[in-house]
C-alpha cells in the first residue's frame, strides 16, 4: 500500500493544484527535483566534464534503476532525450524497401505514424494499421491473420494511446509476434511508471518509455530498452563518438550493448534526475502503484460517466488511470480552461494526435484528465464537481439565460 | 572590453578553478544556472506542460537570441539536444547513393566522421577528405579542384576541430561550395559563442552549434541553423508531432520553419538556460569575446611554447582559445592529472575523435587546453609553471632520481 499522505509531502506541487495531466507530465517528486538540481550546481561549481567524471557511479546507477523497473539488464538500457528520439534510433535504422510491411494499431500515436508515413514514402514500406476487435483495442484475431502473410518486418504498437484510457494487450501482441518470428517494438510512453511492466511478460524486443510522464522524471528524458538477443536486428538510426568509436581513417567500432543507440553529449543534470525517479517508483513499488492508479482511474470514469450531458470515451476490455471524456456543447478547450481557472489540470487530445482513431469515431478531441497515485479521492470528487458545475452553467437550462 | 572582474563575479565556478577546459564544457554564468533551477522549480509547483504554456514568450526568446548570435532569423532556428543530434538531423536526412560524394577535411570531428562512414557502407556515398595546405588548414585548391569533379552533394566541415587551435577558413570553403552550387554544412560546435560569427559572411546553408563549450549553456543543448531558402534541400532525418502535423490518416505537413528539425519533447528548462547564455554572450558582445579569447589562447600558447620539452601542436593560419601540447615523457591523461590535483581543469583529445589528423602528425593524444575569455592573464601563468614545475619533476635530471 503506498502511504498517500507522504507521497504528496513529497511533492511540492500537490499543495496548490490539482494534477490531473499526469499522461502530459506528472509532478516529480522533491528527490527528482533537488537531484538535478543539485547536479546543475555541482556542474556550474566544478565543471560539466569534471561532475560527469566525479559522478560516474551516480549516472551509471540510473541504468540499474530503469533496468530494474521493467526487468531488463542495465546493458540493455539506452538512454535518450525523449522518447520519440529513443524509438527514431531503433525504427529509422531498419532498411525497409518496396514489399516489407509493418503492422501496427488504430490507437497509435501521432509521431509514430508520422514516422512512418515519412518512411513509407522514402522507402516503399506498406503501413498496415490492424482494426480494433469489439472492446476498442487491438484485434488480435486480425493481427494473427495479417503476421502469417509475408513481407511483415515489424510488429509496432503504442501500449497505452495518448487519447484515452485503453490498455494495449501488448503481453498478447508480443506472444502473437514472438510465435511469427517477427520483431515487436512496444511505445510504453503511458504505461512506465503506472504499470507493472516486465520485458519477459510482454515478449517486446524493443521498448521506449519517456521520463516526464508517469514516471514523474524531468523533461527531456527518454530510454530505450532492446533485448540483447535483437540487438543485431536493429543498426542505430544514427552514430556518434559515444555510440561507437572510430578505430582507423575508415572503420569503426559499434558499442556491444545498448549504449549504442546513445548520443554521447547528454543532459546529465536531467540524467541523475531520470535515476531518482525510477528509484523513487522503486521504493514504491511498481505493483502498489499499478494497482492505485487504475483503481484512481476507474473512480475519475465513474465520476464523470455520471454528469449529465458527459460521455466518457475510453475504449478496451482493460483501462488505465487516462480518462478521455467530452461535454455536449463545450468545446474540449473550454473544459481545459475552466478547470484550469480552479487550479485543476487536465489536457486536450486531438485527432491530430490520433488520426486512425478519433475521427473514426467521430471525434476531434478529447478532455484528458490522467491520475497518478498521488491523486487522491477528495481531488477527483472536486474536479468532479466542477465538471457537473460547468454543466450546470452552460446547459440548455441554464437560469441565467 | 569586458569587464573581466565583473564577468568572474558572475560565474561562482571561478573561484576554486582554473577552468581550461572550455572547449569540452565551459562554466556558466549565474543567471544560466539560475533560470535553468528557476524554470525547473517553476515544474515542479505548477506542471511541466502548464509551465511550457506560461512561460511560451521566454522560451520563443531563445531562437531570437540564437538567431541574433549569429546574424540569422529566428524561423531559421530549431533546438536540439546536442550539437550531434542537430547535424544528424541534416545530415541523416539526405538521400544518397553511389555516385555521389561528401568533401570534408582532416580535422574533422569523429562523431561526423563516424557518420559519414555508417552512411558510406549503407549508401554507397563516397567521402572525400580534402588535404591540408602547409599551414595546416583545408587546402583551398585541392577543395576548389574537387568541387569541379561531378557527383558533390555536401561539403561538411568543421569549423574549429576538437583536438587543436585551428580555425577553418569556414568563409572562403563557404564561398567556394556556394560557386559551386553546393551545399555547405558547417559543424560550428566550438565557434559558437568563441568566435563572432555571421551565417551571411560563413555562406553556410545549415551550421551546428551546442550549448555547454563557449556558448557557456546547459549540458544537453545544441541548435541548427538552416538557411530558408535551403531548407527544401534537407528533409529532416527524422519527424514527430512537433516537426510535423498529421493532417488526415495518410498525410502530414511538416512546419514551414526550421522547427522541422525539432523533436517536440524537449528539457525547456536547458531550452531556457540556453536562452540566458545566448543573452550573456550578446551582452558582453561577440567580438569582445573573440578578440579576448583569441588573445588569451595565444598567451596560453606562447606560455607552454616556452617550456622546455613541451610541444604545441597547434595547426592553421588562424588559431583560436583552444591549445593542444604534449610533454615529451608524459601520457597527456597524466599531465591532465597533476593539472586536476591543482585544480586546473584541463581535457585530452584523443585520435578516436580525429582519426584523419592526430595520426598522420605521429601522435595518439594532445592536451588540450582550452581558454575563455573569464580566465586570467594570472591564470595562463599559474597552469604554465604547474606544466613547468611537472617537467621539472619528471625530467631526465630530476633531482630525486
Amino acid at each position: 500500500m503506498i502511504d498517500i499522505d507522504r507521497v504528496r509531502d513529497d511533492t511540492p506541487g500537490t499543495r496548490d493544484l490539482v494534477h490531473l495531466n499526469n499522461a502530459g507530465c506528472a509532478l516529480p517528486p522533491a528527490s527528482v527535483l533537488e537531484t538535478t538540481v543539485d547536479y546543475l550546481r555541482a556542474e556550474a561549481a566544478r565543471g560539466g566534464y569534471e561532475t560527469q567524471r566525479e559522478r560516474a557511479g551516480q549516472l551509471a546507477a540510473t541504468y540499474d534503476s530503469l533496468a530494474a523497473l521493467i526487468g531488463a539488464r542495465p546493458a540493455e538500457i539506452a538512454l535518450a532525450d525523449n522518447a520519440t528520439r529513443a524509438w527514431d534510433m531503433v525504427f529509422y535504422g531498419l532498411r525497409l524497401g518496396p514489399g516489407d510491411r509493418i503492422l501496427t494499431c488504430r490507437s497509435e500515436y501521432g509521431s509514430n505514424a508520422i514516422a512512418y508515413l515519412q518512411q513509407a514514402a522514402r522507402t516503399g514500406v506498406e503501413v498496415r494499421v490492424i482494426g480494433d476487435d469489439d472492446s476498442g483495442q487491438i484485434d488480435l484475431r486480425e493481427l494473427e491473420r495479417e503476421l502469417a502473410r509475408p513481407g511483415v518486418r515489424l510488429v509496432s504498437m503504442t501500449h497505452i494511446p495518448t487519447q484515452g484510457g485503453l490498455i494495449n494487450p501488448a503481453a498478447a501482441v508480443g506472444a502473437l509476434a514472438s510465435a511469427a518470428g517477427v520483431p515487436f517494438l512496444l511505445d510504453a510512453c503511458q504505461s512506465v511508471g503506472q504499470l507493472d511492466l516486465d520485458v519477459a511478460e510482454l515478449k517486446c524486443d524493443v521498448l521506449t518509455g519517456t521520463g516526464r510522464k508517469y514516471l514523474r522524471g524531468p523533461r527531456g528524458t527518454g530510454f530505450l530498452y532492446v533485448r540483447e538477443s535483437a540487438m543485431e536486428l536493429f543498426e542505430p538510426a544514427v552514430l556518434d563518438n559515444g555510440s561507437a568509436v572510430w578505430t582507423s581513417p575508415t572503420t569503426y567500432e559499434m558499442s556491444k550493448d545498448a549504449r549504442r543507440y546513445e548520443t554521447w553529449e547528454k543532459n546529465y543534470a536531467a540524467v541523475a534526475g531520470l535515476g531518482a525517479a525510477a528509484d523513487y517508483a522503486l521504493s514504491l513499488g511498481t505493483a502498489a502503484i499499478e494497482a492505485r492508479v487504475l483503481a484512481l482511474g476507474e473512480l475519475l470514469r465513474r465520476t464523470l460517466a455520471g454528469i449529465d450531458r458527459v460521455r466518457v470515451h475510453d475504449l478496451g476490455g482493460s483501462r488505465c488511470g487516462i480518462v478521455s471524456f467530452t461535454v455536449d456543447g463545450l468545446a474540449p478547450e473550454d473544459v481545459k480552461s475552466a478547470l484550469a481557472a480552479e487550479r485543476v489540470n487536465v489536457s486536450v487530445s486531438r485527432s491530430t494526435s490520433s488520426q486512425w482513431d478519433l475521427p473514426a469515431r467521430g471525434l476531434t478531441g478529447v478532455v484528458r484528465a490522467s491520475a497518478h497515485y498521488y491523486n487522491t479521492e477528495q481531488e477527483i470528487a472536486y474536479a468532479g464537481s466542477l465538471v457537473e458545475r460547468l454543466v450546470a452553467d452552460n446547459g440548455p437550462h441554464d437560469p441565467r439565460d
